[in-house]
């Protein structure tokens, strides 16, 4: 029995699977107030933990991260959400607490491999996971296993640059794929598009919002959501190119935009890849549930 | 012993190499005259091989060809440079002719695999190999292996877009990376610019002749060898984001461009790879004969 944990910015999941059935034993979910912190979140899902093995005895943990960790040692470099994650080690503490290996990953690592051992991935031996949200970020399986990358920074396609003249991005450069097409930043050129012009900014605008708008008929809006499918298109395209998956799958909140938004995407990346190089993009089939398969898959990776 | 074979646009070498040491026990070059076609080629290297082996009998053949092939059937798909390649099994006629297996890959992946066993690649277990030449494309050692792609496509380095704004390239996408940074665009660039403002065109325009002129303080001349370095770097940091090699080994005319170009590769790459991911970027070792020596290479990975 595998304890699976998914330490999302504010929404925590903490599950207990059988390998071989197809759901859970026990799945809860919380979230976390205002203000919590590290130590907070730590505390949450360990008293959660505790309650659901009470009676099912485990014998692993697999742990997705929402932000970047030392995969082998099981430590947090940090979390752009929550304070007081720096260099906490999250894999030896809960080993500590309930006496099984554990094994941590960043949670675009873990849905990768989720997508791949229970989703819309079977099937494959090679896939590019891209999860397109608050941020954008990716993972590789290639022959059948995650790849890490020398550093264990690899799947950085939110920071692959598809228009060097582009706005800003967080990271410092100038039109990162993560600048384009991340729900925030669309929901934020918009609004500054509407300011510039003297229109009306109607209520609080989000990724979600932006998609609704645009279906809507609203023009500026969906100028925005075509240029962040298309800058994703692009990066897929190149990504393609480089590796040449069989199959990308694309999740996150951002990928519910609808058909619109689909099709730029894969216009984009049709366009960009070789004529030659096949090209199979579909949506994640695991939606939430995505990181806290990958927490089970991880365990699962680990005994290969 | 084993017979290793490098078939170029017009230059083929042929060569004996025995597992061990450091040289070659035979080595020869040729020139294919203009009109050659795919049957001159191959009966000129088969005469060449034929010679070379008499008296020293070998166990395998391993073939880099200078275009695209079907590394699994070893049937070759068609050459850029030479008329009548269009599905020759090459592989099958080089065994019917010497009585051993043989083995054929493109020459971007044998020129990739012969770095990393004999080259700039030595004691890492990723990496990228891009040569920068008439054209632009690369090979990726993944986990101690060459990396092909699901179809056996990846390495396209060249084709992956960065300026999506940009001058068109032969694939039919614009600002793809070997449009901006390959010797002959970069000539065909200042031709154009120095046609353009009515100034003079000294002479035969190359890829080296650009950077001959830059170095010598032609304006022109240095402002397109820098936006073709750039170009490079910016896809070679994007492909580091993606992928976190442990190393980037650059070869082809273009690199011998001078510190310039240099500068300004890694200057763009550092740029655009994310902060905390490594980036070693360094020259090719083997120079002319890297894909002879991967074709050496194409033979002993498939002992492994």
């Amino acid at each position: 029995m595998i304890l699976a944990l998914d330490l999302g910015g504010t929404k925590h999941t903490v599950a207990v699977h059988q390998p071989g059935e197809a759901g859970w034993r026990a799945h809860e979910r919380v979230f976390s107030p205002p203000g919590a912190d590290a130590q907070y979140d730590l505390e949450t899902v360990v008293a959660l933990g505790r309650k659901l093995t009470k009676r099912q005895p485990i014998s692993a943990i697999g742990v997705s991260f929402g932000g970047p960790v030392d995969y082998i040692s099981g430590t947090v470099h940090l979390s752009h959400h929550v304070p007081g994650w720096e260099g906490i080690a999250l894999g030896s503490r809960l080993e500590d607490t309930f006496g099984v290996p554990a094994v941590v990953d960043k949670d675009t690592n873990a849905a990768a491999l989720g997508e791949y051992r229970f989703g819309a991935g079977r099937g494959t031996s090679s896939m590019l996971f891209v999860t397109i949200s608050t941020g954008v970020g990716g993972g590789w399986i290639l022959d059948g296993r995650l790849w890490r990358g020398a550093g264990r920074l690899a799947g950085e396609i939110g920071h692959t640059v598809v228009e060097p003249e582009g706005p800003m991005c967080l990271c410092g450069k100038r039109g990162c794929t993560e600048r384009l097409a991340s729900g925030p930043f669309m929901a934020e050129d918009l609004r500054a598009g509407l300011e510039a012009t003297g229109l009306d900014i109607p209520g609080p605008l989000t990724g979600q919002r932006v998609a609704e708008m645009a279906a809507g008929g609203h023009t500026m809006a969906r100028l925005i959501l075509e240029r962040g499918a298309r800058a994703l298109g692009i990066a897929v395209g190149n990504a393609v190119n480089l590796i040449n998956p069989e199959r990308v799958i694309l999740g996150g909140g951002v990928t519910k935009s609808g058909e619109l938004w689909w099709q730029e995407v894969r216009q984009a990346a049709r366009q960009t890849a070789l004529p030659q190089i096949g090209l199979e993009i579909v949506p994640a089939a695991l939606t939430d549930d995505a990181p806290l398969w990958g927490a089970v898959a991880l365990v699962l990776e680990k005994d290969d």
